[in-house]
């Protein structure tokens, strides 16, 4: 190739909803740019969905639109597949269809990818092509580029992330305007930052797909969602939040993969506190953010919109042009996975990993009762951080009790829960909430 | 190129400093790691510096030292040369020779690239080489790669950096601790922040350098150093810091590219308030940040260690990786820049873009001051935003009045403060500082 080669590239997009549209009319109303800036010329030559009649935001050219998937796969003159359609099922089919033709595959389709990627990367080698899905995590935000190229050289540490836009959005609405859950998650749904059957945003699920694969790239493991231990914000109530806020703290839904001193490598997603002071506190509404640790560059910090048509799209079309290129087969034929067998062996539990904990109980106002609670912490070997008791009492004779703990495990924390629930003076279950303690980068 | 390629790159580093030193020690260090996790084999053949006697952090290898840089240069076997001397006159020479004999070229040296970057780049071109040039702006963070790759479907709208890491410590001291600038500048000097002569650091030129680098990349245009309008924080005091966070803004050294709205591009470096709010605002000490507004993914940003020997390290590391790869040249090859006369059609004049202002004069505590300062702003065009003026006041019976004005242009500001001096209540001279409105990515 010489100085002023000029590539075409001949591009099928399978699943024509909303990032779909997204990414077709970057393909069409772009194009002349991108070869000027790239010297890639991108041509969209189909595009397939089931719905063929609903007028979509984009007009396609006469005959591009097609409800038949094999018109793009069957294609030899198509290089590249771009799949859209999301799911687990018909999208794998698809997937495989596509590698198996030799053809480059670009998708956003995360819960795809963290449950059948490793299948599906095995595939991709053995037909000498690849997989790309930097708009599978963290939507516009270039994180897998980063952690792949970028940090290439460092040996990763942790990292903390800020994956899922709708429970960002849904955490900020209770903190910033005081209201309740099923109000704030109500709001999100009519401005579209949620789904209509919003499950698997709110309970973790989406955020934990989006780690498994960042951890996979980070850690060089074959990582699946099955290793990432799941919670989420769906019984997160505004008194926490606020109490929390009260101490310096942010709540957020926070999706962890950490190395620990042993090699150990532990994956989870969990409502957790984190300092008012964190670079990633200020994520609020919608956006997204990752915080990588490296032991060459120390913390570098990604921000960016996590979702949504054109940010979803932006990210598509880097990965088509990184194809175009060529780079985008070597790429993913350097990263070298170490298999599934040998991650077994390093995966950790992350409840075994020391954090800091946050309590909230429903004391009797008796005399007492800190010296009772302060004893049960005290034999299970855990030290008060911080307490909070404000003035006045509620109904029944009560008042919130909050506590704050120095590092210490879960099943430390779930021993003393048990213990003080039975205590005579305290009324209901008590609130436990994690305080993510992020590694600081000083000096 | 096989599913199991293994390559081997052979490497020169030309510069035993610091992040010379870095780079030897992750390429001898993490060899093993590098070619487990890439399929690459990096071997560090030679490292060139003047000072061979030196003891260093890192003993390299009986052999691996040579005074004489042509032992790099004249090496056929040698793939890659990396550039660490810093400076634009040894520096371009060496790389030249470099490029003339074919080989890879990857440098952190940005004040070189700002300068020369343009006909370096052609030499390259030329040669059917590359040079690659993470590390020459923000340190360890993957701004390069972003803006090259992660965002390349976008049209760059605009960059908004904190750039120097040495600005930004004393800023940061100056705004938490209260210290004066040459006390805040002599602690960053004892920290290793600043140099012994840390004139290009708080000029701005520094900034500068790596904005006109930034600005090519994403704007796709030959753009040099000379483009970009510079001040630096020399002549910050203390004062106008506290003011400005009285009045809710963070004083930060902004390097700015920006396209208007006729297309127009204008780069510059200047002290500005930004609002509190800002993910900028929060970047402190030695750390940088960067964002990028781009039409189809709204606002990202990225941020990290500007500077410092593993950052850095990391940086050049990552470079030659993708250049192992094969990577760096194709992207090198498809990074197309029109003309610096194409560029200088849409060079913009940075002062006649639109912006708020803080001014701060010192006015005799007489009546009708407000008046006649309002009078002249009007006359010119400029409305008052906000003011400021505590009770109490200083010598000669004169009181610091502040006032913050809607958007405007360096101008119509420029005349009125001509004016403002003329008037018999004001003392001495009027300080100004930009308030920059950075875009606001929302809903």
């Amino acid at each position: 190739m010489g100085k002023n080669f000029e590539k075409k590239i001949r591009i099928g997009i399978i699943g024509f909803g909303t990032v779909g549209c997204g990414t077709a009319k970057i393909l069409l109303e772009n194009r002349e740019n991108i070869l000027k800036k790239t010297g890639l010329d991108l041509e969209l030559v189909k595009v397939a969905d089931l719905d063929i009649t609903t007028p979509r935001e984009i007009e396609l050219p006469a005959g591009m639109l097609t409800d038949n998937t094999n018109e793009i796969i069957e294609d030899d003159s198509i290089d590249l597949g771009i799949e859209l359609i999301g799911g687990t099922t018909a999208a794998k089919t698809i997937i495989e269809k596509l590698l198996k033709k030799g053809k480059g595959v670009v998708t956003a389709n995360k819960a795809l990818l963290a449950k059948h990627g490793i299948e599906l990367f095995r595939l991709a080698r053995e037909n000498e092509t690849f997989i790309s899905y930097e708009a599978s995590c963290a939507g516009g935000i270039p994180i897998v580029l980063a952690l792949r190229s970028g940090l290439a050289a460092n040996n990763i540490e942790g990292i903390y992330g800020i994956l899922n836009g709708t429970c960002n959005f849904i955490l900020t609405s209770m903190a910033v305007e005081n209201k309740d859950f099923p109000v704030a998650l109500k709001e999100a749904q009519e401005k579209g930052y949620a789904e209509a059957d919003p499950t698997l945003d709110i309970n973790g699920g989406d955020s934990g797909h989006k780690i498994a694969i960042l951890a996979s790239i980070a850690f060089g493991y074959e990582i699946s969602f099955d290793d990432v231990r799941v919670s989420g914000i769906e019984n997160i109530s505004i008194q926490d939040i606020n109490y929390g806020l009260e101490m310096g703290y942010v709540l957020k839904l926070l999706a962890v993969a950490q190395r620990d001193a042993g090699d150990g490598i532990s994956l989870r997603v969990m409502p957790a506190f984190i300092s008012k002071t964190d670079q990633l506190a200020g994520v609020s509404g919608p956006f997204n953010a990752v915080s990588v640790f490296g032991d060459a560059v120390g913390q570098t910090m990604y921000y960016g919109r996590g979702a949504g048509m054109m940010p979803t799209a932006s990210a598509i079309i880097a990965d088509v042009i990184e194809a175009g290129l060529g780079n985008a087969k070597r790429s993913f034929e350097a990263m070298k996975l170490r298999s599934r067998e040998e991650f077994l062996e390093h995966r950790a539990d992350p409840d075994e990993i020391e954090s800091r904990f946050y309590i909230r109980l429903l004391a009797l106002d008796k005399p007492g009762v800190f010296s009772k609670l302060s004893e049960v912490l005290g034999k299970n070997g855990i030290s008060i951080s911080g307490a909070l008791q404000h003035e006045g009492r509620g109904p029944n004779n009560t008042v919130p009790v909050i506590i704050t703990t120095h590092l210490t495990k879960l099943s430390a924390i779930n021993k003393s829960i048990e213990q003080i629930q039975s205590l005579s003076v305290i009324e209901g279950c008590p609130t436990c909430i994690q305080i993510a303690e992020l590694p600081e980068d000083t000096d």
